[in-house]
């Protein structure tokens, strides 16, 4: 596997673009993927109760049709709490990008991030979309106005993409996403669109994008807020003229291997893009009876806010950590717990069987003021590790939430 | 019931004080209860797997003791995560006051709060056991002292007293309690102490306190981490003169009543004085098909930091209540949602079946910006009903969690 260049245009047969319609103020708020052939698609989606109509139409997409062409994204208007109205928009805005690129409708899924309880624009919407079909192109450049385009409040656009060997053909596999608030993913994330050039069976693909997902998006937070509109969308167009996967053999590791690279590396910068954040914070723990509660464990650190905020003034307060994994729900002997604390400058023991070690406070602080902290928790009571990925608690998230929708 | 003046000095023959120690710097940092009799003891704890020496200590006094007389409380230093060290420095805190009050070991419930893994300064804590022992005074005052002594963020101390009736003689009921961060109760809260005359049985005690819990200390959060320190404790010590309760009868139910309105009124005051908060969040759900999924979805909207950071900023931004609603866990029908906010100055109906009423932003702006603030969901599906009390995420909660230790 290769790490390269791009995002949702990086495989063969891709366009994209991304465009200023007018729903947001000044900025670009819509954007197209869209693939030359016919493409398998899966998806995965929020578990909220209560799901934007994007969420719905994708889900019944998902369910229903033997092949996808373009994936339609907007900004500005979650298009959730909407009821009938915002189907009906919702089905506008598929009809639109159907008609404008010669394609069934039901081979267009919808996505939509923003404020929840208001109503599309539907008139904006449907000439946003001419605007995206005439500017669709291939090329990395044109991947990149789409990821641009499906901010909210990120502050970069979210790339990634790789190529991987199967049966002797080049294969590439690339994608998209954004953050940054209202993300606590369950079985899904906010938004993230992948593309690839891979032959795959329909079925194979759905059960590769699900269980990925639970290593990737699904450990990443930013405020234990489970959003309305998770979506996680993949298109594999066959392009690439390898033989078609049909069962789970080496090509189909090989294929959950890059997945997995791309999705993480997408997630992360979710996690480090986080509203107000100033860091990564990445938390392994290991030595744990089973993965279950492993991941109890590591989600319930990156989630407190204690923990969070002490992250965020360089102090090493590990104490909220043990907290946190104390009401976990998982079960384990506090007093066999190490933790360590890691960054470029260096990586310090901080709790040896559960008892703090004499460890300097000032390189501990000096350690937490890098960009990416890991915190390593060694339980040593089995071989189940789980890896979660979340960021600090600073006033500016506050900020940004005390007034999102001024 | 009538509300009267105090807190744990309200009932007859009890007497606290609180001095400095000197585990906290120029701040009252132990307090101490005293029953002039031997009082029948009951309390709940945190449910945390990481529990702190005097949680694990006053589980088995609760379990073993048939009487306690005496409460030992410290500020400072939590004594979690401090291993056999930390269990022989509370087995010596608790000495100190049997020696000096000449009471058994086993009559004497500990309790902690501050720092994680820092070990006790047991010399200063001697030391100020016999400096409690000689200021122990009746009256309010003395509470008022006791009540000051266990603070740590609190901006106040939290004091509630009632009387009421039972077999004809005035029964009187009174407590203290602590916040102001770590607050997401499970089974108990951060520090608690109610002090009764009433005559009850141990086990009618107990479980009056573990039913009460459920709706009062149980169902208020600041931040979700649920510390390693929660104890309510409560001493009946009979001194009223009234028939002891010793089955579930009209007695019984006044005082369930009683300490209710004691319990509800302390927890609403930790969480109004929430760790930065500006405000009090009460969130009533009804029309719900159970009580358990009414408490589901009240307690995830005050946990909600998307919420909490709305309140502050005063944004009636309805969306995010409906989301954590829907990642609460319990079902419910969305189209059938009606939600209300509610202040000092008047109530506004924001929500109508799922959707967004034609409201004043400006004038729910007005409403949000109370000292309380209520909001009301009705799903209109069932007749269970729950109240949650949280408060606002503010930039102070971040800057005192940032540097909590310095």
């Amino acid at each position: 596997m290769k790490i390269i260049e791009g995002g949702v245009t990086a495989s063969q047969g891709f366009q994209a673009s991304g465009v200023y319609a007018g729903i947001k103020k000044n900025r670009k708020d819509m954007a197209l993927v869209y693939s030359s052939v016919p493409a398998k698609g899966a998806g995965t989606f929020t578990t909220n109760v209560v799901k934007a109509a994007p969420v719905i139409w994708d889900m019944k997409i998902t369910k229903e049709s033997q092949y996808v062409q373009a994936v339609v994204l907007n900004s500005g208007v979650a298009n959730a709490c909407t009821g009938a109205e915002g189907d009906k928009n919702n089905e506008l805005m598929a009809e639109a990008v159907a008609k404008a690129l010669n394609i069934p409708i039901n081979s267009v899924y919808t996505a939509s991030t923003g404020v929840i309880g208001k109503q599309m624009p539907i008139d904006v919407i449907v000439k946003g979309v001419s605007l995206l079909a005439g500017e669709l192109k291939p090329g990395l450049g044109a991947g990149a106005q789409a990821a641009e385009a499906i901010m909210t409040t990120d502050t970069y656009p979210k790339e990634c993409a790789v190529s991987f060997v199967i049966d002797g053909k080049e294969v590439k596999l690339g994608g998209m996403a954004k953050g940054s608030g209202m993300i606590h993913p369950n079985m899904a994330t906010m938004l993230a669109v992948i593309t690839t050039d891979l032959a795959i069976s329909k079925e194979l693909l759905q059960e590769a994008l699900s269980e990925d997902v639970k290593h990737s998006f699904n450990m990443i937070s930013v405020d234990r807020d489970t959003s309305t509109n998770d979506s996680l969308l993949i298109l594999a167009n066959g392009l690439a003229g390898n033989k078609e996967i049909t069962e789970k053999n080496d090509d189909y590791d090989a294929f959950c291997k890059a997945l997995n690279y791309v999705t993480t590396n997408l997630a992360k910068k979710i996690a480090a893009d986080g509203e107000g954040a100033t860091k990564l914070l990445e938390v392994q723990v290991i030595g744990v009876k089973s993965e279950e509660d492993a991941i109890s464990i590591s989600k319930s650190i990156i989630t407190s806010n204690l923990v969070k905020s002490a992250v965020f003034g360089n102090d090493a307060n590990w104490g909220r950590i043990l907290c946190a994994m104390g009401y976990s729900g998982a079960r384990f002997d506090p007093d066999k717990v190490d933790l360590y604390i890691e960054s470029a400058d260096g990586k310090l023991k901080l709790v040896e069987n559960g008892l703090g070690t004499d460890y300097s406070e000032e390189y501990a602080s000096k350690l937490l003021s890098g960009k990416e902290v890991k915190v390593t928790v060694d339980l040593k009571s089995g071989n189940a590790t789980a890896t979660a990925w979340g960021c600090d608690l600073t006033y500016d998230y506050v900020k940004i939430n005390a007034d999102y929708r001024s």
